[in-house]
């Protein structure tokens, strides 16, 4: 496959080098915004004494905190008038955050995206519908110019109303989209009602990112529209959509070291974490001219995929979104997130569609207690059956958190459902 | 003030010029689309015949029918796969249209719709809030990438959500914003309401589009926020926005005549009209290589205004959008718009709010009837200052439509009021 660019395929070299050097660019223009400057003086940081990629280690981080306090224009590095566009959160509260962006910047954002969707085999031939909102999100006009850039025939046809969506699928032939993970299986199953057969369509690819979703709903996903669904990550701090996206492999995303400078820090300590570690994205910009950001903590939990991936790419790869960094729990001592818990029981055939996670105290010793649905068909009677299903279960989530859980099964719908965003843990330790 | 481009300040017959060379193009590239090639051929119409811009009403017209029933590809003049973006009515039920765009299409959209925001002294060093929605409505991404171009600080604001428009007018100060006319009214009511005093704010200029509205509008809006207000024409078939716009002199919009070929004609006979009368603004596209169209009935009502501008650009100037050609009313054989009478009234101040018009019978004579509202201060007892009120009105309305009307007086707020669009015509004529 033809490469979008030279940096795509750049040795880890060439990467160290360019990280290298456009570190020190960074440094020098977030020391003339006001927020960093200070922040470097008082630290006594210089940013001359930074002079490899691994130094950025030595660095303080930048919080979403530090974003609110730097509102509106605190970490600019050049005057207001040179900035062509700006996204802001949508807090009204004081609490809002802000990200400005130059002619440059809005550039190699596009260039970014353009780069994402190319390697997945996106050309000037597709037709691309866009299912983000526009406006402020980034997702919408983020995409949007990747699309553009390559040169694809864009609809941009923003977000809800199913039935306008699915007649533009059909009527434009539409071969690519870019859709929420939530969204796409609720429009799998209206496109079904509706009598949107496979031939009727002609969709190859989805683009799904913008929210933390499981293996088992992008297969499902692939599924239901009969396409290969490629993982997007990205985050407005970050420009928006195109910071890291997954090969033709699917197996993890490339996040794009020649623009972003990557690291995985204990949640806690703020310690980088080796390779295969779960911990919190920690990503400084390599290329942002307007508002560069050092070490921005992105509360994201991922860990770096070890190893070479087969497309030839070097850089690396960030597994799939296992939820936000506050969701942690730390349980004698050991950090646990709840979607290492949740890829186990989905892991398992037997296993429902609920499940709950409770913290108890037992004395002085904290205990896990996780209590799982069982599908119908297996919830029988016979108690060596369920005996066997509880310790596999507990066995493979040893392996997977280091901590023993006691395995409650249950019948299938007696766990607590809830609408949107699920109750996973119980915090019972007072 | 310097020029955007050459083009704004071309003399007459460099406009003539240009039409006639682009006019030609446009007919070999639209004779290349499905629809116009059989449309040409069917009727004997052989494109290298037009050879002068005037020829042009030798063509015949395109409708919004016919966009249906080409819909979605058949008025191409290239392959779908040279074009990078499509705009796609809302419809739903087999009454859609399209219009797709090249790359070139897209560049020169954005290019004219900043020389329409470079008119009226918006420049890099402003501050632009974009309130249009974005997606397949053309007034968000159209106003959006005139901006870009220009290099103002855009904020893809969107629509709705008064609180966070007023936040982010004030929190990034603001110079310009985009806004439909109906929603400035609100959004200044809001801005009241919270408190937000003027030297709080750094606006200075609104562009208004998107729906018909008064002169009392406009000034309306001009005092509600301290600012100009600048009336901005286009519509989706024409790429979006950025057809015709004001210039400082705010008396009326020059529309583009190096990239639109405009005609105003009779709604019901299609007859070319001379300038200062009312009739159906008719659009040929001069720059579009994708989906050319050939005098599109726009079915908006206006006029061209006689005599040069003060600023001395030649491209001619469109009245204000006076409603739509179906809101038309015959009577006694004469064309009369409802606007008309409004803006008749509007200007008389006794008159209220509230009007209503009345056609009716009178043995074998149409007649038309005028309930007009007064205001209470103005609504006096005194039977011979109504009386004068009354003639008036009447004298004013002949002078404008040519028709003798009765002019009942009534109270204020006794006429029915609507929900939205108001009924403003009553047609009891059978
Ligand atoms: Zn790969
Ligand atoms: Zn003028």
């Amino acid at each position: 496959m033809k490469a979008y660019c030279p940096e795509e395929f750049f040795s880890r070299s060439e990467l160290d080098k360019v990280q290298k050097t456009r570190l020190a660019t960074t440094l020098e223009r977030a020391a003339r915004s006001d927020f960093y400057g200070r922040r470097f003086a008082e630290m006594g940081i210089r940013p001359e004494a930074i002079t490899s990629a691994a130094d950025v280690a030595r660095l303080p981080f930048t919080t979403k905190d530090d974003l609110r306090s730097a509102y509106p224009a605190r970490m600019l590095t050049r005057p207001v008038s040179d900035m062509v566009r700006l996204h802001a959160s949508s807090g009204t509260t004081g609490s809002a955050t802000v990200i400005y962006y130059t002619r440059n910047d809005i550039d190699s954002w596009a260039d970014l995206m353009a780069r994402c969707m190319h390697m997945v085999g996106i050309r000037a031939e597709d037709t691309f519908q866009n299912m983000s909102g526009y406006g402020l999100f980034t997702g919408g006009l983020g995409i949007h110019y990747g699309a553009e850039r390559l040169g694809c025939l864009t609809i941009p046809a923003g977000a809800g109303n199913s039935k306008r969506q699915l007649k533009l699928l059909e009527d434009f032939q539409v071969s690519v989209i870019h859709i929420i993970p939530s969204y796409a299986l609720h429009l799998g199953t209206v496109k079904d009602e509706m009598g949107y057969t496979p031939d009727r369509l002609n969709l190859r690819v989805a683009l799904i990112g913008a929210e933390p979703h499981t293996a088992a709903i992008r297969k499902r996903i692939e599924e239901v529209y009969g396409i290969k669904a490629y993982n997007s990550y990205g985050l407005s701090e970050m420009n928006g959509p195109g910071v890291a996206f997954e090969c033709l492999e699917q197996s993890g995303m490339h996040i794009w070291e020649d623009a972003y400078l990557a690291e995985i820090v204990d949640p806690e300590t703020g310690e980088q974490l080796p390779d295969g570690e779960i911990g919190e994205l920690v990503i400084t910009t390599l290329c942002r001219e307007g508002m560069p950001l050092i070490r921005y903590r992105t509360k994201d939990l991922t860990r770096f995929i070890p190893g070479d991936c087969a497309c030839g790419r070097t850089h690396r790869r960030l597994d799939r979104i296992m939820g936000r960094a506050d969701d942690m729990i730390i349980l004698k001592g050991v950090n646990i997130y709840p979607m290492q818990v949740e890829q186990v029981l989905m892991s398992i055939p037997e296993v429902g569609q609920n499940y709950l996670i409770v913290l108890e105290r037992d004395g002085y010793l904290d205990q896990m207690r996780v209590k799982v649905e069982v599908k119908e068909e297996y919830f029988v009677e016979d108690m060596r059956e369920l005996k066997s299903l509880q310790s596999r279960i507990s066995s493979r989530l040893r392996d997977e958190i280091l901590i023993t859980a006691r395995i409650d099964l249950v019948e299938q719908n007696s766990l607590p459902k809830s609408e949107g965003k699920a109750q996973r843990v119980l915090d019972l330790r007072e």
